[in-house]
């Protein structure tokens, strides 16, 4: 391994004032400080570009890794040891990176300090949960008053073939020549992809102030090192939020093909339109990826119909092989969204009305017990058999890719997923169809499920 | 009186996102709800330009005002109706009054929501309000990292001769050459000077960020509207966070000639640097006016001679008609001022090293009863004794021009102050002074103290 | 006096490259080079805040003066040495007079390069006159292509009270508030007062881009140094030049008090718009002073009437002591000048569908001879008389603070000037209330006429 | 064939305003006139993205296309018809196109009225030609004073393979995050490749002012339409002017794999340097590819070696696949640019004191008469072979590619090439490599040679 770099950090822009209080939080490396977060996170950061998604590897192989938060005359300085050298050129630390520095000690001071322990907010009840995101995007610089809908939400998969890849950033390139901006989960593939496209596009209609989104957690974060392309990043508590966030924020949605992440996103948000409050909600959503992926779009919709229905499937197109009409396609969604809350004054920057049910709020925790006890039937609610999808796949991620998750299905050996046979039979077979296409992790070494279905 | 204007008010710049609670907030005419303070510092700047610093006629003058907060699609949107017709040209709100609008909209929802009910700061505590200040200072993007310290305070009367104006304007045309900016605390006369001044030589110098800082409080606001120039302003909760805002974010101070709430704001910088803690602490501060001020000025030297002593003493300059060589010599205090920050590696942006005792930041509030209580005699610490003077000076200007304040003594008569000999007569001879002066009240109608001295 | 500074002076924008040969040019000291030229005009600009308007004099002060052109690695550097002290504040010029030096520069090159020895202009034709005017302003980046017509050109005179001096400011303060831009000929008196005004009212406006243009000529630029707020500067070859400039830029034109210039201009622009070609097109002309000016815009006008009839009266208002209503009058005044351009496919930035006789683009050469044998009688079309009237005026500035004007009348005594009674006399009572009324020149010294009328 | 579009464009940027003389030399059609010139170049901008390299053919397929210039009062508008679809994303022109097309207009109209016309050029004389390209330079803002040497100049073949393309991304990649700006010849392949990856490099280090300067020539910009990526463009009058502009404003040079056009740039580079004047001068020569390139560069290298010599080969470096290591060597030989120049008191954005013998400055036309004549022998100083040697590829490319080429050897047959057997058969290898790799052409259609070796 190569040893790492030691610098002093000083951020670009005027983001970033803390009070003698708040540098102390930051140092704090007792249970209830932030040291930890604040070093995990920014580690993640700095490992942008490396070749690996396991977190706990990641973590482990930069243990040296220290990281300060220094009080200067002109404003807070940061001091990093041991630091990856992928994030510096010729010893100076890549700009974008920088700025993602920043964001991340951002976002953990503001969550954490004022926000949490005000009693302002009831973290058990929806609005007030709704409310803490508001606040958190807001002090993040996400939500700018003024501009028409214009943000396209990415979603795919992190390990992706070149054929995929190149597919995403074609459709990126035909966003961004229609003056569209991309936002997504931050990481490699389809979530690379898009914006690298956009931002050629960008460059070719001189458009300046181009958005690149990136939101993320605590947890995602190390596996899927934001890109430095990403120029608006943002670190939410945990996954629930992240999510939310991206469907208040975006204003349309285009999933590329990827595994049992993307998986959690399509459940996500099919559960949450299914919701009766949301029928009426114009909501472009688009799966797109090229010839060679129509296979793979044939079977999710088959999974969405045996398990969701046809309810479901009203809610999304599938286009192939079509980069421009994915973008005119979703351009004119999004126009729709824009007339809709104008005509309901919504915001055009954060999608007050759309209703989200609390199921889907509440933080999940992927324990064995908790997978165990997933209720996978037919016999409830579409939305709800959705979310509990939604979880399965987000208990799989985590045993991929996260450091707790991996951790857990090391002691204990892999999640047991149980359910009926109406459900469990189709998600056995998506989940084949991942692992045999390897879309669970990047390549590299051969895949150990981190789930098994029992009867 | 005019008819008002009915208008509604986009924001200029991108600062104003509301959740859907803080609107329900403001718009909440309850006991605890933020409506009524955010009508009345809405109208106090909104009524600049006119000519009374009357708070209690300001308010009853404009009775039918009204202000609503709408959310819009691209943001929130203000509707103002019987608004006072000097904020608008032609039927246009001025802009630089417009944003003044969304200031005390910032400035009054930070504060008020999650900020107060965070268990993060016990406002019993010295360092807590500190914070309280630094957060609201930072959140209302005062706080500038990365700049080298430029920033002088300029003290005086709202209500001031011609003569004197004139001055107030050259002094800041020098300080505008030579790259520095000016904060005050909003209203006419030398708070006013200055900004005109440094804004012609800044224009002269082509520097197009040039700082105009306004500092104000709630209970001042109307009788000192914030004239357009400011274009950085913030309302602090009371008058002594205001105090310790001004001396926590200012490199320097000067003081032209002016009444009570002048004196009010020299006891308070003179008691905070007489603290043993800040002995050592560079802090410029320069009392200056044109040759018919330099009697004025002897008379306010001479009591604090009888007061404070000559320790006070060390800590001012008296310039008289020499705003080239003011400009120069706090200039070259702020380079002092520079040296000791960095070498104590304190921040350019935040005067975290200055201590200010907790009697400075605990309010008083000017009630017949504590304004006859105060302590006035030499038995006690210098810095005591000028907090208490202080006291005395606030509780004049309460009964001058705010609307509490003159409240109280229409129901009770003039405020009594009492005190040992030796303080209390050159208290009255100055107060006489600043009444026959004119530096009560701006001109118009006869002065009726709100104050008697008694034995 | 005080000793020159010595300082080196690099430009603050990109303006200024120039190649090997420029450059010889300008250090060319020989009959054909620039250097003369070029070292004349920076000391003008240099010396701007002194109070004198004997350009001979002023140059015979500065004897010592010198400015160098040095080729850098970055760009061009200039070095000036026995510069005047008032351009500079401790030691470093102020931006502003440092951009008027790299504008001289500029405009000096560009006129006497390329495009002078260009066959692309024929200096005789009237179109290539106004084509050749086009190419300085181009370059001079004073035509801003994309704007709505806004800009207002203030005549007046440099010798002015200071009443008058305050109306001024009020009137600029009313046009900036309207978002109208300034521009004049440079210099002290009214056309500094409505810069001051309307930079105040644009800092209230919150409008960064504010335009406060300068347009003079080497032979009045020392006596009229242009003041460091002039944020646009021009030189144009001559007066003549001088004088289409203004009228093809401007929208629209506000006259102050004035002496024997401002006569110039009035007689110029009424004679230019009483030829048959312009009689349909809007110019909006206004007329203004202060109550204690009424008396003098009666003169103004009965001086009009006698000699160029009621046609020319028919072509501008007179409005005394509202400067609100004088800043409404020329918005919608301009307003009529955009339809009228509009209609007619016009540029906004350029008039070029104003016809200018060849007449007045000749330029006048205030020889003895030529002041004696002006034709001032009625016995011709009114624009010619207004042509040989404006000569008249421009023969006397000259010998008031002209170098040139001024060497010629110390040589042969004052210019005489002969005419009809009818003309002559009106003439003469004119002049002698500008003597009266100290217009000529700038107090300090006792006015000895520079011209003499006779029968 | 689609058929074309109808549009008006207005330009983003306030580059062009034109007098009423110059719209009608951009109408003139007659044989004096700019129409012809400013047309057929518009249609080469418009055509960007069309995969044809043959001029001729593309002005024949858009026989119908017109443009035009309207004088509209907020400025110049352009009106298209039967434009190329490619220009436009749902009917509305990329900005970037837009402003080429605008670029264009500049540029004609800049070089062909004032400054042809104009004395001060005596374009027989080598300095007045280095000073007219200065001019066009300058005028066109190609020229930045103030910035420290940065500018890479790419150059490469049009026709490359994928591998190639990808490797001339990666290495702009990592010019662009060392801050460092692409210059190129427009068109696709090697001059496209940098660009791009310098645009995602600059992305990630938040540089919003990267340069991507596209210069070429009216012969050849059909052939080799500008990508929308370049953001400074400008046309310069011809082949040599163009090839003086990249030595002048470029501060090092990388050379990709590329045919004819390639190997003339090469010859004249060197034979530039190789003249004894330029002894000294640092100049950073580069040739790169990736792996599968060795052997090209070691022909080329040969080919230099048995023409040219080992002086020639001291100039340049060869680097196989090492895309960090070239920009590493790129920018540390900049360095030294940049040393030499503030040495030499040189400016930074204009090489002065590179010595350019005339016979690389005079335009070589390209007949059949004049390719049979050039005197390819060893018996000439180096410099005047190279000179040669970049004669008959000027010839070879014109052949290929341009329009008047095209036709003469249409009518005539290929361009004879004779010479000594020394130079001759290393030259004759050299081209049927050429022809073998499909570097001659884009692919499509089968190579026929422009030329012929003959004895």
């Amino acid at each position: 391994m190569e040893s790492g770099v030691n610098a002093k950090i000083t951020p670009e822009r005027s983001l970033t004032l803390l009070s003698s209080k708040e540098v102390n939080r930051l140092k704090d490396k007792s249970e209830g400080g932030l040291y930890g977060l604040f070093r995990r996170c920014s580690l993640a950061v700095l490992n942008c570009g490396n070749e690996s998604d396991d977190s706990k590897a990641i973590l482990a192989a930069h243990a040296q890794f220290d990281i300060k938060v220094v009080q200067q005359p002109r404003g807070i300085k940061l001091e990093v040891s041991n630091a990856p050298v992928s994030a510096f050129v010729d010893d100076v630390m890549i700009k974008g990176i920088k700025e993602h520095l920043f964001a991340v000690l951002r976002d953990i001071v503001y969550a954490n300090t004022v926000l949490k322990k005000s009693t302002n907010f009831n973290l058990e009840r929806s609005e007030d949960i709704t409310d803490f995101i508001f606040h958190i995007l807001r002090n993040a610089e996400i939500l700018i008053p003024g501009r028409t809908p214009d943000i396209v939400v990415c979603w795919g998969g992190h390990s992706i073939s070149r054929f995929e890849y190149d597919y995403t950033k074609e459709v990126g390139h035909q966003l961004g020549l229609r003056d569209l901006n991309v936002c997504t989960g931050c990481g490699p593939g389809a979530m690379k992809g898009p914006m690298k496209g956009a931002a050629i596009a960008h460059a070719k209609q001189r458009i300046i102030s181009g958005r690149y989104i990136g939101i993320t957690e605590p947890g995602i974060i190390a596996a899927e090192s934001p890109n430095p392309i990403v120029n608006e990043l943002t670190i939410m508590p945990d996954i629930e939020k992240r999510l939310e966030a991206f469907v208040r924020v975006g204003h349309g949605i285009i999933v590329f093909p990827g595994g049992a992440g993307t998986a959690e996103e399509i459940l996500y948000i099919l559960g949450v339109l299914l919701h009766p409050a949301n029928k009426d909600m114009p909501f472009p959503l688009i799966f797109t990826g090229s010839k060679r992926n129509e296979s793979y779009f044939q079977m999710i919709d088959e999974f969405i119909a045996k398990t969701l229905g046809d309810a479901a499937r009203q809610r999304y197109k599938i286009i192939i092989d079509e980069p421009r009409r994915v973008a005119e396609e979703i351009k004119a969604g999004i126009e729709e969204v824009r007339k809709y809350r104008r005509y309901h004054s919504d915001a055009y920057y954060f999608n007050w009305l759309l209703h989200i049910d609390p199921i889907f709020q509440k933080p999940f925790k992927p324990t064995h017990n908790n997978m165990r006890n997933l209720q996978l039937h037919r016999n409830q609610e579409d939305y709800l058999l959705a979310s509990n999808l939604r979880c399965a796949f987000s208990g799989i991620v985590a045993g991929n890719v996260k450091a707790e998750g991996i951790l857990a299905v090391e002691q204990n050996g892999p999640f047991e997923i149980r359910g009926e046979q109406e459900i469990i039979a189709p998600l056995e077979e998506l989940l084949n169809a991942f692992v045999r296409e390897n879309r669970m992790k990047l390549p590299g070494e051969k895949y150990v499920p981190s789930y098994r279905i029992v009867d």
